[in-house]
């Protein structure tokens, strides 16, 4: 085996360890969410790693777990290798975990080799990127990144408790939260490695890709109010029927996004009937809509016109629309810099530069906002995410670990 | 005032009698199911009503009120005025009511005016037409056409209280319901007055319309097996959207039933995604399909031809269809003879002759399976019907009443 097969074996051996930690007490499941019992013995676990490759660790305000290599360079900056270790409910083993536990590796061989580097590395797992407990995404991140909202410290979970309460919890204190936010003068960059998520490298055969932009999201909520009615009295001419608008809307929408040229996805995930029996004509649907493109342009494009299309719709059929914008994020574009240094990286290893549009948040957002960042995908099994089926193959998470270091190098280089 | 017009007054004022006898003690909203006790308060005062009229009555094993009126020509047969006095949860005050009170109408004026009739009338108030507490239409005309299915006896509410049970809860006598069956030789016809419950008279201005035929009916529900996927990651020609095929379908089936000369309704009534998430790409759905005409061929045409549109879309989109057949109820034929009187009575009546299909079933289903039977429908506000806004005018039920008295008369001649 080589060395970058053997350190794969170590990572996904650590992957089995963690995955055995979940809040599901017969193990059958994988679910660590925010601040938890389960999630803390899991970070106890890594920090347990971290420690034993001879990392300075610390616990910040928020709960991330934060390992320190330090650059003998006098005045140095400091390079951020991070994931999250925080899970969906339900979640697979490798969302989140594989960036950390591959960071430690890239940090342990750097340190087993005494490799010198120019710029001090910061190894971070964040507490919580998913949003599951508090239904707000990035909390780790945006403390490291000093965007962090005191307000959230009032958010509640199911159970009524507050952020602030269960940070208490955790065994944390939420007045340290400030001080886990890393200098603006300090950040060289921001690096993480995170399975795609997605089925594009599934079908490609490439292991790795380069991600490019995070998409920009806008979420809307669709309300057609048409006219009840008895599904045998009332002739087909005569309807206003509710569902029958919102299927068009639901096809106009897919058509829109499929056309060429578009860089965009539109799905349509809830709907709902008001009332609903199978002989009464539907009289109001509620339905989602989520835009997402990396383009802000084609963004609201799109928006604009589906906008327009729907109402067109309602006018046509002689119902009432409610269209409410629930939610809206800008696209993130990851740094030319570090991309122009991870596409060597992988051209220089041998495999394609496959460049890739994110269509899921991470905390490279947040960090975007203070300093250099990017990521890179690595293949997963069909792009199958949150779900017990994720998987990687062994060889994509050794020649993400290749591409890592060879990265590491260039950036050494290009800071020397 | 004319006559019909004091008449419809009577009518009116019953009807809102009746209607303030509710299982709701507030009595803000008028619910009357089989076997209640408010069932059993309005039952009894509408007998009252018929006594009050000179009638003769008895309730039979099922709980119908029975009021006979004897032809003094030997050998009579028996023509049967009738409707239902159960309601929906709910409900408005005419549907059913309206027709029981009217035919008491013409039976207190033929008895008023002494006059004779070659044949004897039966007025009949059903205790369960809706099938709302037993899941099980038609209880009342079941019982009267011996159609019923003893099997029946042993269906439960939602309280578990059987058939049966609730037979003798309301005091009456479960062995009694094969005597309650008029013998086929007895027959002469059947007729029934019913407010429309759809649209077409209201747009028209035509107080009534002559029923033709019911529809029959094919009830499916259709399951969409997809894929699940990130609403972000998965882009728009790789998805297997189980929501997008439905859309198509809905779209399909609503543009088949549009098209000329399909004399068909078709609705999409109920529809569920499961696990749905506004971010995840809908991987299956479930809904139903509800079919009626008048004409099995065409209904059978619609089934087929939805089925294999439904299976191309599935094919087309990488999608499994499950395809069920949940209900099949033949279309029923009104009686020709009978509507060709009826027909003569509304314009000797100077209105025009609106012939109509019923797309809700009616107690002159299981009629028509031993006796020559059709109805009349009267026209109600904006079609509404199984809602508190239930309405009529009253010059349309006195229209009515006069269309009916005359198609007794003409009746009275063809018998003769």
């Amino acid at each position: 085996m080589s060395d970058y097969q053997v350190r794969t074996a170590h990572i996904l051996t650590r992957i089995e360890q963690l995955a055995a930690i979940s809040e599901d007490a017969s193990g059958a499941t994988v679910t660590r969410t925010f601040g938890t019992p389960a999630f803390v013995r899991g970070r106890d676990l890594v920090q347990s790693w971290f420690e034993a490759a001879g990392l300075v660790t610390r616990l910040d305000g928020i709960g991330n777990l934060r390992g320190r290599w330090a650059s003998r360079r006098p005045g140095a900056q400091t390079f951020v290798l991070a994931s999250h270790i925080d899970t969906v409910v339900n979640a697979g083993k490798y969302d989140g975990p594989l960036g950390v536990l591959m960071g430690l590796s890239l940090v342990e061989d750097i340190i087993q080799q005494q490799v010198d580097l120019p710029f001090h590395l910061e190894l971070m797992a964040f507490s919580d990127e998913e949003g599951v407990r508090f239904h707000t995404a990035y909390l780790g991140s945006k403390v490291v990144t000093g965007a962090f909202d005191p307000a959230l410290l009032a958010k509640t979970d199911a159970q009524g408790l507050t952020l602030a309460q269960a940070i208490v919890e955790m065994g944390g204190d939420a007045a340290q939260i400030p001080a886990g936010a890393l200098p603006a003068a300090e950040w060289l960059g921001y690096f993480e490695l995170h399975i795609e998520q997605g089925p594009v490298l599934w079908g490609s055969g490439v292991p790795v890709a380069l991600v490019t932009a995070l998409v920009g999201q806008q979420r809307v909520e669709l309300t057609w109010q048409g006219m009840a009615g008895h599904a045998g009295t009332v002739p087909m001419a005569r309807r206003q029927d509710a569902l029958a608008a919102a299927a068009e809307f639901v096809l106009a929408a897919e058509a829109f996004a499929l056309a060429p040229g578009r860089g965009l996805v539109a799905t349509v995930g809830q709907l709902r009937i008001a009332h609903s029996a199978s002989n009464v004509i539907p009289s109001q649907v509620v339905h989602s809509l989520d835009l997402r493109s990396p383009d802000a342009r084609q963004l609201a494009t799109a928006y604009g016109a589906l906008h327009a299309q729907a109402a067109a719709i309602a006018a046509r059929r002689g119902l009432v629309l409610d269209w409410q914008l629930v939610q809206a994020i800008a696209p993130v574009a990851c740094d030319a810099g570090l991309n122009d240094l991870l596409a060597q990286a992988i051209a220089a290893s041998g495999y394609p530069v496959v460049p890739l549009v994110s269509g899921a948040g991470h905390d490279v957002v947040p960090a975007s906002a203070v300093a250099p960042a990017t990521m890179m995908f690595i293949r997963c099994y069909k792009g199958i995410s949150h779900n017990p089926l994720e998987n990687v193959e062994a060889a994509d998470v050794a020649a993400a670990l290749e591409v890592a270091e060879r990265f590491l190098q260039r950036l050494a280089v290009a800071y020397a």
